[in-house]
């Protein structure tokens, strides 16, 4: 038996939960504990897990899965990467990927560790397909197309309104990587539903989506994590045109990302020092046991 | 500019041909010519490139792309390695593929050179969207259903056959990764349909599939290179059950074969000394030009 791969969580919101399963799932992992900003009295055991505020607590960490919320990512991971253990995330600002990676590569470089960043699935298993479509037909259209889902980015830019006592945003594909947001909202007494309705149509967030806002009397009645995705390209390989492929899921949101971060955290114990994306990442790193176990199911 | 990469094709065949258009598409690469066995008077040029019985008449090679039936691949690919030169190959009988990618990896090793094999669609891009979803959801069951589409190695089965003028196998996918074989055939004058037919059901080939023999007066008539697959995955990630995942594809056959021989034969430059399958190369590799152009597409 080989020695197993000894895992710390970062973080005990929503993402942090499913990914305590998911390590608890690996054959070749062992969860050392959960790593808290703050441990409230009481509060230092979760499901036979110790909740520490400080990571040298839990002895030896082969990597950290951050659970934190995307923007403090950097912060946790250049700190971790300092202190010699691998870490995975699942940053989810598009844009931003690219100086992010050159700037971990820089620290895990320097420190002879691996960091594996957007390790949730888009960014990250959508875009291992998205490449490996774009491969197959390199001329043509992929449309990404998402849910029926909940947008937490969405959901929280309208909590974040005055007058807001909760809302949900819901993703609902158009086709064509075209979107409409169905936004759910429940008012605070004594603000008024077509000011706040009026501030979010004009929000960044939802000013070029065609979006309606709806008042409910409770959001968390509505609450479901069920998310899904189709992508399609419609290309051309060599000179046949005409190619079609597609991809489509339905599944619980958070529980694939936390999936996705386990496999991610797996491969971490594979991969030379340096950060990576998960397009730069061998699938079968993704899976526990020998290579060889899985080429022969090739 | 990069430097260009410089191919050689082995065999003109089917794939070969489509080889031909897949590496004159591609941005990054040159096609310093073609291999063929045996070169005819006037057949020592096609479509402006040059057909020579022997790699060394083309200079400098990177990588070889072996067109060549399944069973040559691994006596060329031995090869082509010792005199250093990278290669890649469609391999398709998938029991064999451990065993033919560890010979292939001593020798590469000892070369110092790159050889992909089973780079098509199955096994190829199928076996990534496979692994990745044994990923995304390690306990659950996979379907791979293919077609309806030519299958080559059923056909070809069938060809030999005593009494068979020609002959077409067409696989229909029934689900649950089942499928039911369509069997086209020509019959040479003086020859028994009936008693074709029966040996046709007992090949090991069809035996265990729900089998048709048709007779046709042209199975010419009927060829259509369109293929296709449906690949469904519903699993668990963690714990949570009925997570729901689709792959499918309609195309034509040897073009996206030939693209996806492209795109390993491109990886070949950028993997260390070894023999690979699709399953353990980054998808970012297939494509050209820099990862961060990719990167910023995550």
């Amino acid at each position: 038996m080989e020695k197993k791969i000894k895992v710390a969580i970062i973080g005990f919101g929503n993402i942090g939960k499913f990914t305590l399963q998911a390590v608890k799932e690996a054959p070749d992992m062992t969860l050392q504990g959960i790593v808290r900003r703050k441990v409230n009295p009481g509060e230092d055991i979760v499901n036979g897990y110790s909740v520490v505020d400080d990571i040298e607590k839990l002895g030896e960490i082969d990597v950290a899965i951050l659970c934190t919320p995307t923007r403090e990512v950097e912060k946790f991971a250049a700190e971790y990467l300092s202190r010699g253990i691998n870490t995975v995330d699942s940053f989810d600002i598009h844009g931003q990927i690219p100086g992010l990676r050159n700037r971990l590569a820089e620290v895990a470089k320097a420190h002879g560790k691996v960091s594996v960043i957007s390790a949730g699935w888009d960014p990250g298993t959508d875009s291992i397909v998205r490449v490996l479509m774009e491969g197959m037909a390199p001329k043509g259209i992929t449309e990404t197309n998402f849910g029926p889902g909940m947008s937490m980015g969405h959901s929280v830019a309208v909590k974040s309104k005055e007058g807001v006592k909760d809302a949900l945003s819901v993703t609902i594909p158009k086709g064509q990587s075209l979107h409409r947001r169905m936004v759910y909202v429940e008012v605070l007494p004594g603000y008024d539903f077509k000011e706040i309705e009026k501030k979010i149509k004009e929000d960044p967030y939802f000013a070029s989506d065609e979006t309606y806002v709806i008042q409910v009397e409770s959001v968390d009645a509505l609450k479901d994590m069920g998310h899904g995705v189709n992508m399609k390209r419609k290309g051309v390989s060599g000179e046949t045109h005409n190619q079609l492929l597609e991809f489509n899921m339905r599944i619980n949101n958070p529980a694939l990302t936390a999936q996705v971060l386990v496999g991610a955290a797996r491969a971490t114990q594979r991969l030379a020092p340096g950060c990576y994306t998960m397009i730069e990442i061998p699938v079968v790193d993704l899976l526990p046991g020998d290579r060889d176990r899985w080429i022969k199911l090739v």
